[in-house]
Formats: structure tokens, sequence, C-alpha cells
């Protein structure tokens, strides 16, 4: 028999209760053994809900069982949630959780609390949800050099930019939408300006990479300037507007960043739409590589929690591999990053487009007068910033192009 | 140190080669030890290639060497291939394969070798080339219950239907392009016919369900019939038609088949294009998942059998889990299978084909004259049969949906 203790019993937390619970007898059969949740940690009663018999309201009950050999954190945030976690592997338990803000920010300290016992600190759903990407990182890319990660990583942003694109409606509509069909926060900053993508690309690039990228200096642009004039520009260009976190390595730096994209139709993430989540990887034989999934959702993620704590259970005495190490990534300077810009200008001459990008065609939309839009050739960032700067406020806004 | 052999250097072989090699740095440190490759395999003779150093012409050398503990086959075919998988698996030497016709027909006999002697016998790459589904199956989704898996698995009949689609020719000459090319081997048979997909849906469902889907039980259709009038109703029903291999399981039994499929827009398949593989599985848990990368190709597919050496190199001694038992999965009678169908008739009235298929659009398309096309409700196989029956020749075509 081996215990797991459940903290949080929140919709995650009570995700995982059903998902160990529904597919009990499988999991016993995968792993030889008996599974079970002794406890499961959270303030509040619920009277009726099966989770009654095995739920209790102080950590300590958990951290002092030594039957308790795994513990799947689900409260969120990054205050209790990490003095416990920390707690639970210092007294030698494993841990697991879906909480990339709690990875982002302190998972080099709670991996080499794990390492050092001997024990293991897991995190699939923390990116992606439910899409496998971080056990295909550690256990399958093994024979590759992976020198891109690129993703659609945050749900309701993606649900937000679809309805934009097939409803023609406006950020703050939209967002509202989302917010009726709890997709999106009463408090939607972390999502709508990418500071979730952000630490899930920092996690992933952390994996990817082997070196510890700090989330705090990944480059990050929400969506909340996305107009229907952007969707329609977009249109036009037979592409999507996708909010991409992205990251490249060369050599042995690389640059991350989250920005809204302009998607080309012959990338696999173009058809991600919905709430789903994508997450495309190139390694070095390997070539293109993408996985898709639900990102978000009470089973979907629960299912990936779950699938931790049978690696676990299966392992229960060793520090599962991972490539993430305390060194730290050195980023590469955003302005020094290749690529190319679709730029809307306003009351500029083609001569004098031409004469500050170089050659372009020139793109109109019905939906907007006086203004036209130009994708420029491949440039480094800084060097289209100044480009830009020479147009002062005639230039409407930008959106980088992803191939 | 550990050791492998790599049985034949051709296209496979000596990508795996090539893979151990360019990464053989990071392969190393992610072991922790050295791997490296003892012996290659192969009766020719490779002068000034790197592999002379380690080419032997004799399966004994490797046979008898304790050293190799690790054996990856890359010759092809179930002869030979089989024979020394088996010796070598009977010496207590672990093995990958890439071979999907291998595993197919005796993976069973193979896997309960190497379970009982300890080891492992892998094939990541039999099935989508570079894409991770076996390990995804084996190890990442362990808390679902899976009950469908449905994939374009063969990379030259999605190039084939591409092409038609993208360019308006006909079969015949697309897959003249495409051996040309070299992506269709001059026997197209496996391939065009779905023999090839079939194979490879009967392994993945073997491991998705924990019980052997004998291949030989597998519907199976090709694309030989699919001409470009066909593809025009598909665009003209926003669909693209593609070579599915699917299998769903319901209780204790399956289905399993091959065939062309009109692909909706809302399913993640629907946007793989060119050669291209992409893998949807439905878990109870997770939901909807969908892996894609490339299906076939020197590299990719060595990656896939590197990161098995990887994986093996690891475990020397165990063996590593895979639900796949030696039970037999009984198979649902395709007739008992529920779907729609689009069905091309010819000199049928409508008011015919409502009183035998019920209510029903008419579809046509300019490019053929005296025919319309319609989409029947959901209904068993069997029962569609029937109906056509009624229409006997005046049926043109029927190609099955899926959304």
């Amino acid at each position: 028999m081996v215990y797991a203790a459940i903290l949080g019993y929140g919709t995650v937390g009570s995700g995982i209760f059903e998902v160990l619970r529904t597919n009990q007898k499988i999991i016993d059969q995968r792993l030889g053994k008996a599974l079970r949740v002794k406890y499961v940690l959270d303030l509040r009663e619920f009277p009726g809900d099966p989770v009654e018999e095995v739920l209790v309201h102080d950590f300590d009950t958990i951290l002092s069982d030594p039957e308790v050999e795994i513990v799947a954190e689900a409260m969120g945030g990054i205050g209790a949630a990490y003095t416990f976690v920390k707690k639970a592997l210092e007294a030698g338990k494993n841990v697991c959780t879906s909480n990339e803000a709690l990875v982002a920010e302190y998972g080099v300290e709670l991996m080499e609390i794990a390492r050092s016992k001997n024990r293991s600190f897991l995190f699939e759903a923390s990116c992606g949800g439910g899409i496998p990407i971080i056990r295909a990182l550690n256990e399958s890319l093994t024979a590759d050099v992976v020198d891109e990660i690129s993703g659609i990583l945050n749900g309701t942003t993606n649900y937000m930019l679809w309805k934009m694109e097939t409803e023609g409606c406006e950020f703050a509509e939209v967002l509202k939408e989302a917010q009726a069909k709890g997709y999106a926060e009463a408090d939607p900053t972390a999502d709508v300006e990418g500071h979730d993508a952000c630490r899930k690309i920092a996690i992933l690039s952390s994996l990817a990479y082997g070196k510890f990228v700090n989330y705090k200096e990944v480059y990050t642009e929400g969506i909340t300037k996305i107009t229907p004039a952007d969707i329609a520009y977009a249109k036009k260009l037979g592409r999507k507007i996708r909010l991409l976190a992205t990251s490249r390595r060369t050599g042995d730096t690389c640059y991350a960043m989250v920005s809204p994209f302009l998607v080309g139709d012959g990338n696999p993430l173009y058809g991600v739409n919905d709430v789903f989540n994508a997450i495309f990887v190139h390694g070095n034989m390997l070539g293109d590589a993408m996985f898709y999934g639900s990102g978000a959702g009470k089973l979907p993620t629960a299912s990936a929690v779950s699938a931790d704590i049978v690696e676990i259970a299966a392992h229960l005495h060793e520090s599962l591999r991972s490539d993430w190490t305390s060194e730290k990534m050195p980023l590469q300077e955003i302005d020094q990053v290749t690529g190319r810009f679709f730029v809307r200008v306003k009351g500029v001459s083609d001569e004098e487009i031409r004469a500050v990008f170089g050659p372009t065609d020139l793109i109109t939309i019905e939906e907007v007068e006086d203004e036209y839009g130009f994708v420029t050739m491949p440039m480094k960032q800084g060097d289209y910033k100044n480009k830009a700067a020479m147009l002062g406020s005639r230039v409407v806004s930008m959106i980088r192009m992803k191939d």
C-alpha cells in the first residue's frame, strides 16, 4: 500500500481525488500495488462529500505521518503552498504540484531539496495542464538537443483571441464573456498580461535547456492591446493572432519571450483554437513535434498530477531524472533577437516606409481608413525599434510574425 | 560504460549511429555514464565511413559479447530481424526496434521473453516515427483509461492526399511523384492499401487497452480509390480526406480500423499536412490530446530509437513497464460500429434517397455531373451496408465521416 495526501480540495485537488477514485482499479493494476489517498487537507468542511472520510485541517497530521510518502500540492499561490511543500520534501516525502507560480519561483530550491533526500519533486501539470510535455522533455527527448520550445500555454487568452477572431468582438467584450464562463478570473491580469504564460515558458525552457531560466527576466507582453482591426489584418495575411510563449537556444544562451504573434498556417500552432494549449518542440534530431490538449480544467489537470503520483508511487525512494540544474541560463537581450514584424502606420507615405524599412507590400483592410500595414524583412528587434522610432507616433501598432 | 550494437546500417541504422555520435556529450551527461556503439552489423562494407571502426558482418560477434547490453534492430522485415531479436533477448540483452512489422507480428512473444529475462523490449519508433506516443501511453497517461486512439500513422499516404487536395491531381500521378521523391516505395502496397497503418494501430491499441490486438483482424481499407471528385466534395463539406487508423474501446472490447475519413475542422487531425503524422488520444480524465511530428525520416525515427536506447541504458537490468499483455482483445465486428457516412450516388431521385436514408441534404459539385452526395445520420455500418445494397450499383462511393 502506498499512501498519498492532497493539499487543498479546490478545483484541482478535488479533481485529483476523483481521478484516483474513478481509475483506482487500473492504477493499482499498473502499479502492482494499491495507491490510496490517506488525507486531504482543507480548512473547509465538505458535508456529504466522500472526501469527508479523509479530510484533515492540520498539515502536521500529514507531515508527521510516516505512511504518507506522496504529497500532491493543489492549494495554489506561493505562500502556504511553498512552506508546506518544503516541509514535506525535508521530511523525506515526494511532492508533485500543478502550481506554475510555485515552480517558477522556488523550483530550483525545491528540486535540490528533493534530490538531497533522494526523493522527487514533479510538476507535469504546471505547464500545459493535461498535456504530458514535461515527461516528454525529461523522458522521451533524451537523445536530442532541444533548440526551440514555443507554445500556446494559456487557455484563457487563446479562448479570447479565438472568440475575437470568430465573432469579431472587442477585447473588453470577450473578456467579460470569458469571466462569465469562468475561464477568466475576476482579476484577469495574470492571464491577459502574459504573466502565467511567462512562468510556464521559464519552467519549460529550464527543463529543455538544462539551466535555470528566471521568469522575471523573460520579456512579456500580453494581449490587451489587440483590436478587431488587428484580427482583420491577420485574416488578410492568412494568419491568426495567438499569444505565444517562445524560447530558442543558440549555443550556451537562449532567449525567451511572451507576446502576441501572427502565426502562419504552415505552423502546427495555427490550428489551436478555443481553450486548448499546444507546445511545439524542435529537437536537433527529432525535428518538429507538437503536443496538444486541454491546458486547464479540473480533470485534465488532475490527470497530469495523478500521473505524477503514479510515477512517484512506482519509484518512491529515488530522485526522478530532470535536466534542470540550478546553474543560471544567461538570457539573450530581446533586442538581439531576429524576427519579422507586422507594423500598422498612419500618415506615412509609401516612399517614407520604403526608405526606412526597405521594399515591402502595403496591406490595407476595409475596417480602418487612413492607415495601412506592412511586414518587415527579418531584422533584429533592436533595429526594428530604431526604425520605428524614426516614424514616431505614426506607428499605430506592431505584432511579431511567427512562421 | 554501456555498450550498444546496431543491427543494420541502412536509413534508420545509420541514423541511430549519427544521433548517438552527434549528441554523445549530452546523452552521456544525462545518463551519468558513457554510452557507446560497440558494433554495427551489416553485410556491406562502407569504406571511408566512420562506421568502419565498429562494422561487423556476423551477428554472433554481437550475441556472444557480454559487454553488449543493448541491441537496436534496424534491419526491417520479419525474417532475420525476428531471429536476431529473439536470440538477443534470450541471451539477456535489451532490444529496441523501429520495425512495426516485427512488433505487430511477434510483439507478444518478444515482450514475454524480455520480461522473463528481466530485460526490456522497446519500440517507440515503430509507431509515428519520432513522435513519443508509446512513452506517452506507457508512462504519462498512467492515471487514465484510454478509450480512443485515432491517428494519421502513414506519412506517405498523408503526403499523397495532401498533394491531391492542394494540386488537384489524380492518385496515379501523385503516387509517381511520391515515388520520385523517395516517400513511396517501388511497391507502394503496404502504404496505399493501409497495411502499414494497420500494424501501427494494432500496436498502439494493444498498449492503450492492455490486451493484444491482432493486426490481421483489423478492418483495413486504403486510399487507392480516392479521386479528385472526392477531394472536391470534401472541400465543399469543409473537410479533408485523411487515412485514419482508429480504435475505440467500449467496455471489455474495442474496434479498430484503417480507412479514409472525411475529417472535420474541429478535429485536431484536420490540420495535419504533408508527410507529418499525428496521434489523437482520448483519456477518460485527460480528455482530448494529440501528438504531432515527423512520422518517418532517418533522423526523427533514429531519435526515437535512440531515446529507447537511452532509457534502457538507465535501466539495464529491469523490464520497463508496458500494459500490453498476451491476453487477446476481442474485436467488435466492424458492422456494429456506429458512424456517419458520406455517400455519392448516381441516377437516384431525392425521394428514393430520403426513403432509404431518411432526411438529408444533397450536395453537388461542379466537377461531376449526374450525381450528388449526401451525409447519412449516425448508424451502424451494417445498417449502412443494407441500405446501400438497396441502391445497388448506383452508389458511386462511400467515405466515412470523422468529427
